[in-house]
């Protein structure tokens, strides 16, 4: 039985990989009576008059919505809001496992932005977190956006983000190890989807020198016929005005961020890159270039989103400490300085003396990197709010 | 410290009443590979290809949402969709613990019938069933009816029918512990909100004879002041026409039900009813009239809400067995006959030998409760499926 055959064959066994367990005593009247009717009215009254204990008085403060409209689901695109579902179980399930957090599936059946918007906005107070997951480009963008500005808790698409703060991690270290500044660094990044966007715009703030973004066109031209999204970040990125195809982009480029799909990377377009480059070929399940190849093409340091290769960028590394570290502080929103924090945190996980071209970032069973990704978070929100 | 300022410490102290754990082992790489990428692109195909998998692949087939809009949380009224939180809450808990039912509170921020209808019907897909709680009449009857309309999965509004089923299997074995037929008793309902309105209407297709319904206008009157759902109800009930008071409804009544709110029924009132009356009096914490009082007045059988008294006329033996029962047979809606099943089912549970005035339905904490109401349920499921 291959992967898929085996998965299967445990979700029949399961029937479902998370479930609700009770921490109130339920045993007698008395214990009835307290953690329901009549007693409980009390902390309803409480939350009532004061709207910050509706964190503490019950678990809001510690759950996070897991939400999806199915339109985006791995790399099986549109499949829609049930079928969606083991997908968002199995991050509830790695929410708890890794982080601690307690997280509830929510498949929104809708594809229009503005209900699922307006859906999720109306039982964000059931949650102290959402998580977007698996919505498609560019209607992610929009989708976020909208709901950071109307929720008073943190909205966070991980495909975005989580994806952006592992490579940016990971690229620090490289960096390192292969002896370069990231200010006199250039990278391409070729996929200018959710992924791809978010990867580009963290690379350029936390410090990176010059980023060239491709998609299945070339080179984004902000002229060009890409979405606005696109065209955003287009404007912010490339200040050579390189212009054509990804060959051209990664010629002399110190690194290659691939958030695509397919196997658009040569060894011949390796090997025209600059000296010992840093290749993180990150498409699932087939890389856009196998290590092997880009390795013997000269490669100085390779990562895949496999686990079967060394480095693996996986965003296992980031949403568990990212939402353990909000929830804990009560933070608003997951803002760009908590990002940059964990990503230079989950880089500071691999000890100067262990870092090497096949160990830039932490394994995702490495114990404490929920606990060091969710304490710089608390850090940097703490900075935010005394400044 | 009383019930109140016991149960806000164990809130405090809990930080919640419900959690989630994980069912999935998630120790190794391959454990992960198999409960999410890239094996459970497998399920999610699975789902995709045959909708019916999403029930049985995910523990959607196990989950019920627990809604409320906050607009009629306990006695408290409209304190808002943060401040019902700690209610809805121990209701999942008490679904966990009374029926194995995993239950997801969930808080919709709105009181727009159309808003919350639409919210909950985009996530339903979510969920194996829908239990509305706490949303006041008459918006409830609307939202109930067009919630049922739209979602394949069951939808229940607790206060309503959980409540009706308990009075009609409390009734019928007070009927019995009396001597007197159903079809041959009248009752009085008083208060026609949600409870009320499907108490009565229970009552009635159960088999009772006949049914005077009140509210604070007194006996509901067809061409009264009274709101449409109450209208519909007053057009099928007290065929005999009756007008007037509470008072003037129960002289010569056989039993009284109230849902209402405040003490207004008084012992002379009692008095005038038939000789050994019921009397359910449930208003809560307030009983319409106090068990003692009742049973000085010449009371037969009395119950109340509460379990500081024999005979506690509580939902909980209802809704854990209701859901069980309709999530194992997939059932798309709890019917007519369904709540009918379960009632008879619950009066079923006092075996004969051992029904007396003070013992008229099971304790809370009578084992088999919740599987006998399931049985019943799945049962009349099948009944109606082949027929």
């Amino acid at each position: 039985m291959d992967v898929y055959e085996k998965s299967l064959a445990l979700h029949e066994q399961l029937g479902g990989k998370i479930e609700i367990t009770v921490r109130a005593p339920l045993e007698t009247r008395e214990d009835l009576s307290l953690a329901y009717t009549p007693g409980v009215a009390r902390p309803c009254k409480e939350i009532e008059a004061d709207y910050a204990k509706s964190f503490t008085l019950t678990r809001r403060g510690n759950v996070v919505a897991v939400v999806t409209d199915g339109s985006a689901v791995l790399g099986l695109g549109d499949i829609g809001a049930a079928a969606g579902m083991p997908v968002m179980e199995g991050k509830c399930a790695l929410f708890k496992r890794f982080g601690g957090v307690d997280a509830v599936p929510i498949c929104v059946d809708s594809r229009d932005v503005d209900e699922i918007v307006r859906t999720v906005h109306l039982i964000s107070k059931s949650f102290g977190g959402i998580n977007l997951e698996d919505i498609s480009a560019p209607r992610c963008f929009e989708i976020e956006a909208r709901l950071k500005e109307l929720c008073d808790v943190p909205v966070f698409h991980d495909d975005q983000h989580g994806t952006a703060i592992v490579v940016a991690a990971a690229m620090l270290n490289a960096a390192k190890v292969t002896g370069r500044k990231p200010e006199e660094m250039r990278v391409v990044v070729n996929g200018a989807g959710s992924a791809g966007i978010a990867v580009s715009k963290l690379l350029r703030d936390i410090g990176f020198g010059e980023l060239t973004v491709c998609d299945i066109g070339g080179i984004l031209d902000p002229a060009g016929d890409i979405n606005p999204a696109q065209r955003a970040l287009a404007l912010t990125v490339n200040r050579s005005g390189l212009r054509g195809s990804l060959a051209d982009a990664v010629k002399g480029a110190d690194a290659f961020v691939g958030v695509s799909a397919g196997r658009v990377l040569s060894g011949e377009m390796v090997a025209t890159m600059a000296k010992g480059p840093v290749v993180f070929a990150m498409a699932n399940p087939v890389p856009e270039i196998t290590p092997e190849e880009a390795l013997a093409a000269g490669a100085a340091v390779v990562g895949t989103g496999r686990s079967d290769y060394p480095n693996q960028i996986n965003n296992l590394l980031a949403f568990p400490g990212i939402f353990k570290g909000a929830l804990k502080c009560r933070a608003k929103a997951i803002t760009e300085p908590m990002k940059h924090a964990a990503a230079r945190a989950l880089a500071a996980l691999v000890p100067e003396s262990e870092l090497s071209p096949t160990n830039i970032i932490p394994d995702v069973f490495a114990p404490g990197v929920a606990d060091a990704v969710a304490a710089a978070v608390i850090e940097a929100n703490a900075r935010e709010a005394s400044s």
